[in-house]
């Protein structure tokens, strides 16, 4: 960012940045000492979308994918307009991904050249505007070397922080060891990779299609899915300082850590299995940060920190997907300390993602 | 039971009933002010292990199941053993269920009339110790109008408080209108079923095999998805009063309340879907009861306890695969009121199972 935080705290006290703001708001900006960096937002191109409207006939179900909603000026917008909702919302940074599936259900040519583009695009987004988007560099795992080269053209040399994989490419998972230039690409960039959801890999769909929940529960299950296989596939024992991020607060998995080493030393010891180096909240711990996309709730939000500890989690509001305003609202309404919001809002993205 | 709380509680301290107690444990039990009862404890029956033995060949994943493990004498103890190592862990009162995945892999009629003896035996080892153990009749849901019939002698006239199902039978789940007749039956009884995890559905086995995770992962994909298609379908609209039980503290769903609102809302508007009489989180706070079992840790539990109420935690070891003195201890070991710890140890248990 060219700017320090400094001279945009002073030019949101000026009324200049962020001159869209309610008198009240720009009050409560004025007194909060941190910047919000939301780190879930998502974008798309017109190219992008002329594709998965050509492939739609035979896609199985973008049905609740962000492609069918009423998102799409929200989306092909990564300017004026997106800064206007922005600055009315209250948010001042979003780091910016394309949006589910990516460009992982494009013939591997196609995604690969396309990645490029959309890398270059989003670069020039972030040069016109850089105190207000960061944005990770769009995957397509189908062709993992080349990925890998682009992955280290997109954060080397276009600054973009990281990379963005939507969950399976073609019911596949990167514990595949074909897929494993590209984590090894990501460590030696000390770049993390942003593992979103998408529609369940074909043989989990069945039971998760029910009308209302593939979401909330079929997203959850697909990506913290990918995230066990990662772990039990020893992804981490070879590329330790990779990091991974989730959204969704990771996707229930800091729910469920005391209960992940319980029966994994249990089915290790009871079947002989070849061991792990480290227990598997080990992994989550170390590999793994959380945005709170799509979950600004106490409840949750509160479990995630005390079971990641308080630099693991970071805020994402998910947009154009949520109501932006409400995930901030939703956020700052959490009975947590003004130090921990600081760190959520900004300490924790700048860090991960070298904003 | 026949004894009163008190009556126990006197035999406690005259060091009658708990005579494997040592000295400390019983000192304890004196002074705690109420009992502990477990609520999702393990038995089995030589015909069941040895019919499960029979298909072993043809079924496909009992690997991560009891029966593979050291477990079996005190699976086929209900009996003194079993009271002796409940004295020795402090666990005053088990509730009994049939291990996973009960006799829901077996031929219909087989697992209709194995149901019925399993469930005399079981109501045989209750009146044995009375003040010892309560139990749950297993259920054949490849028989729905039988194993309903059963259901109803197995609480009527045996004594047993709810039923127990294995999550899917044969792929499919009870919002399968097939399987209502045991749902009406238990709204009718007001008896409880106990949803308990086993190997996923075929079409989620393979993204879910992932060695040392098939337990707490697998399981709690497998089974948190047969609660959200019990909700998705309606089943909780046609009948209100039907009381469903998970374990593992409700396979993540306390994590999810929000979200599943959220979401849900907004893929109805979206999609037009036909609409729930009430919200996702509804009917995860009023329909459905959760257990400890495999999950005493401090973050989920209280979690679970913030967001479905103090009355909906129930205490379970998940004996034998857990070791039951651990989860006494870890769960007595949570900075929870004493109050709190009454209810999730005996208040609630009695209320749900009508102990």
């Amino acid at each position: 960012m060219k700017l320090t935080k400094r001279e945009f705290l002073q030019s949101v006290a000026a009324g200049a940045a962020l001159s869209g703001l309610g008198a009240e708001l720009r009050a409560a900006a004025r007194k909060r000492d941190y910047l919000r960096i939301s780190c879930e937002e998502a974008f798309s191109t017109p190219e992008v979308v002329a594709e998965l409207s050509r492939l739609a006939g035979s896609v199985p179900s973008m049905k609740s994918g962000p492609i069918a909603g009423p998102f799409m000026p929200n989306l092909l917008d990564i300017g004026a307009g997106r800064i206007t909702n922005m600055d009315a919302d209250g948010v001042d940074i979003q780091v910016l991904l394309l949006t589910s599936p990516g460009v992982q259900i494009f013939a591997p040519d196609t995604a690969i050249s396309m990645a490029r583009d959309i890398n270059d695009r989003l670069a020039d987004a972030i040069k016109a505007h850089p105190t207000r988007f960061a944005g990770l560099a769009t995957v397509a795992p189908q062709k993992p070397e080349e990925t890998a080269k682009e992955l280290a053209r997109a954060v080397s040399s276009l600054g973009l922080k990281g990379g963005i994989i939507n969950s399976h490419t073609n019911g596949e998972y990167l514990d595949d060891k074909k897929y494993w230039p590209i984590l090894e690409a990501a460590q030696a960039l000390d770049a993390p990779i942003y593992i979103h959801p998408r529609d369940p890999s074909p043989s989990l769909e069945v039971p998760l299609t029910v009308p209302g929940f593939e979401v909330s529960w079929g997203y959850a299950v697909e990506t913290g899915t990918h995230a066990i296989r990662l772990i039990g596939g020893g992804v981490f024992d070879q590329f330790p300082k990779l990091r991974i991020v989730l959204g969704h607060l990771g996707e229930t998995l800091p729910f469920l850590l005391g209960r992940l080493d319980n029966r994994y030393r249990w089915q290790k010891d009871l079947f002989g299995l070849k061991s792990l180096k480290r227990l598997p909240s080990e992994y989550v711990r170390d590999n793994f940060i959380v945005t709170t996309s799509g979950m600004n709730y106490s409840i949750p939000v509160k479990a995630a920190l005390e079971a990641l500890g308080p630099d693991k989690v970071l805020f994402a509001a998910d947009y154009p997907m949520e109501v932006q305003k409400d995930a901030v609202d939703e956020m700052e309404a959490i009975d947590i300390s003004v130090d921990l919001k600081k760190r959520i809002f900004e300490t924790n993205p700048r860090r991960v993602f070298k904003i």
